[in-house]
Order: C-alpha cells, then structure tokens, then sequence
C-alpha cells in the first residue's frame, strides 16, 4: 500500500498518524503541495481532484482523508476503537466526521491561510479584518467540540479515540504554523489534545515536525 | 424510531426517502424552519446544534443526515446496495459523503439561498454578482459529478444506487425552488437524477412535493 501525503497537510497528518501507530504496513509517497506536486500529469491521472490524501492499495484509488481512514480501520488489523463496528458507536464517530467539514477544518484551516498562506504567496500583509473574522468563526466551533463534543466524554466520539480525534486535532493544530495556539483559551480542549497526544505516541511529534519547523522558521525571523 | 424533518431541507429529504423507500417503520415529527421551531427550547435540548434532521431511535439521538442514512442502513434490515458492506464499495460511499460537503451541498445551497431564502427574509432584490459566482462554483461542481464519480458507472458509487445519490439528488433538486433546473446543460446528470427516481419510485415526488410547490406558488406570481 502506498500513501501520497503531504505532511503540511491537515489530513494527510490524520492518515500518517493512523498509519504509524497501528503499525500498518506502508510506502510513504510525498508529494510537495507548495511545488505544485499535485499537479503533475501523473499525479492528475491518480486523482483527478488534485489532492492529498490520496491511497492506493493493490490498485485501489482512495481519495478524502475521512474515507481513507475508515477504509483502513475496517480493511486492515488495528484495535477496534479506532471506528466502533457496534452501529451506535459507530454512528458517533460518522456525525462528527459529517459536521467535521463545514466547521473545524473549514474554520481552522482558515486562520491558517490568512495568517501563512496567503501572505507567503501574494507577498502581501495579513488581512486583519478577515482575520479577525475567521477567528470568531473558528471559537464558535472550538466552544461548540468542548459544549457538545465533549462534553461528557474523554474523547470527542467517547470514551477512546477514533479516526475522528485524529482529523480534528491535525486542524487544531495548524494554526501553529503562525505561532498561534488556538486552544489557549480553551482548557477543556487541551486536556483532549494531551489524551490525543498520549494514544498516538510518537507518531504525533513525527507527523507535525514540519509544521513545528514552520512555526520555528517563522519565530526566528522575528 | 422518530425523525425530525423540515422537508424543504435537502438532507431532510434524503432521510425521507430512504425511510419511505425501504419501508423502515418511523414517525415523522415536522419541524417548520421557517417559524422557527428547531430553536426552541425542546428542540435544542434534542439537538444543541439547531438543525434538522434528527433521529432518535429507542432514545438514541442522532444529528448529521449524512451518519443518520448511514446508521440506518446498518442498523436496519435494508437491501445491501444502499452502504455495500464490502470495504472498497464502502469506501466509495464514505469518498462521496466527504466530498459532497464542500462541493454538492454548498455550492448547491447557496444557489437557492441567493435566489430565494435571503430575497424573502431580508425583503430585497437577488444579489446578481453572488448569484452569477455561485453559478459558476455550482458549474463546477455539476462537472466534477459527471467526469469523476458518473464516468464509468450509472449511480455516483457504482452500479446501483447507494446513501450518496440521496444526498446528491435532494441537494441538486433545491434551486428547483426558485424554477431553476440546475441540470438542464448536463445530461448525463440528467439521466441520472432519472435513474434515481425510478430507483426510489413514489417517495421522490413526496418528499420534494414541498418544493414544487414553492416553485409554482413562485411562477404563479410572476
């Protein structure tokens, strides 16, 4: 099986963590966003949508971090809690990848552009107003994972993590590449981030080196 | 097993419809968007987030149309083409449902929200440049379904009708509202939205009967 990632992007983390810490066998394949790797004819002929998290496993074409994952917790041997078979469990875990989209990686993902991205690439300042405005929308749904999601629960689908901790905290923590840690405000979360951090092991700190790497670059710069 | 449904909400008729269309036995409880009611104290003691559909089967309360259809065709005795068991299968489904989020249902959406939601509850005229930009996003999108998930097969999954064509369908429906039929440029979705009504039969039209009739109250006063 081989997976195409970027490691600057949220669900390609979400996909490498899982992967690792279940000791999945597997080829990393990288694929550089920032050079326009994904654009390639080659990669263009894999998937049409030009994006990354793409996996290929004997032939099979899997695109969309939230299919990929649950495609290799019901395919391949990891522990169970990962994507629940019993149906209500297992529900949780499909409503917050469905409310997942439109809200905690619309909303981090966000802040991220405004704050890295698009400066690095139109040269321009920050826009303080959208920013600020991305900002508000992003700790709508922070409240919101610590009102609902969290709250009686350990973990944001129960009481062990699933695929959708992993999605969700590779949100979260992008923002970081600007230095910024959403969460400071947010104790609840941060406990979540640590328990998160806990049952992944090492392959956390592996999976966002180069985001802490952006984070550095842009620290000494100042 | 009791649902929560304003039929003029897209996902609200997907539920409907696998619903009617397997036979699964329910109660419909309506809730009326427009007058406000799933913010009312009791609908948001059900459902924090104040949005329909709801599901609530035996005191198991379940938000997100996308994880109900998929909860319901697991839980429930339903003819297997609806969410395939086997993985790959599964995972076209699931590869779908992640991207209709940001694709299908938003684009969609604020297609219908331009036209008629915003023109009615602020009481002014259809915003043209909005409109012409979320035609354009919408154009997109309709190419996408039809050169990546109905290239090579009859239902947007496979060779039978799955959860994903119900989320599609009712999202592409929703302009209709305002008598505008998204699909008349592109026939190939054309004979798929054909292919999808003869899957489900009678439950099509009644669940979208709202909608007709928000589009002929629309013409007549024209």
């Amino acid at each position: 099986m081989v997976v195409y990632l970027d490691l600057l992007s949220q669900p390609c983390r979400a996909v490498y963590i899982l992967l690792t810490c279940t000791k999945i066998p597997h080829k990393v394949h990288a694929v550089a966003l920032r050079k326009g790797e994904h654009r390639t004819p080659e990669f263009t002929n894999m998937n049409l949508m030009q994006k990354v998290p793409v996996l290929v496993d004997s032939g099979f074409i899997l695109t969309e971090s939230d299919a990929i994952l649950k495609y290799l917790a019901t395919q391949y041997d990891v522990p169970e809690h990962w994507y629940p078979r019993q149906p209500q469990q297992r529900a949780r875990v499909d409503e917050y990848t469905a409310w997942h989209h439109t809200n905690t990686r619309a909303h981090a993902a966000k802040v991220f552009i405004l704050e890295v991205l698009l400066p690095r690439h139109m040269g321009s300042a920050v826009d303080k107003v959208a920013l600020n405005n991305a900002l508000s929308n992003l700790k709508n749904t922070l409240d919101k994972l610590e009102t609902m999601f969290l709250r009686r629960q350990p973990f944001l689908c129960g009481d062990d993590i699933t695929v959708a901790d992993l999605l969700a905290i590779c949100e979260l923590m992008q923002p970081l590449g600007a230095g910024r840690d959403i969460l400071k405000d947010h104790p609840q979360l941060q406990r979540w981030r640590s328990r998160v951090q806990s049952a992944v092991g090492k392959s956390f700190d592996e999976a966002h080196a180069v985001l802490y790497a952006l984070r550095d670059r842009r620290q000494a710069k100042m």
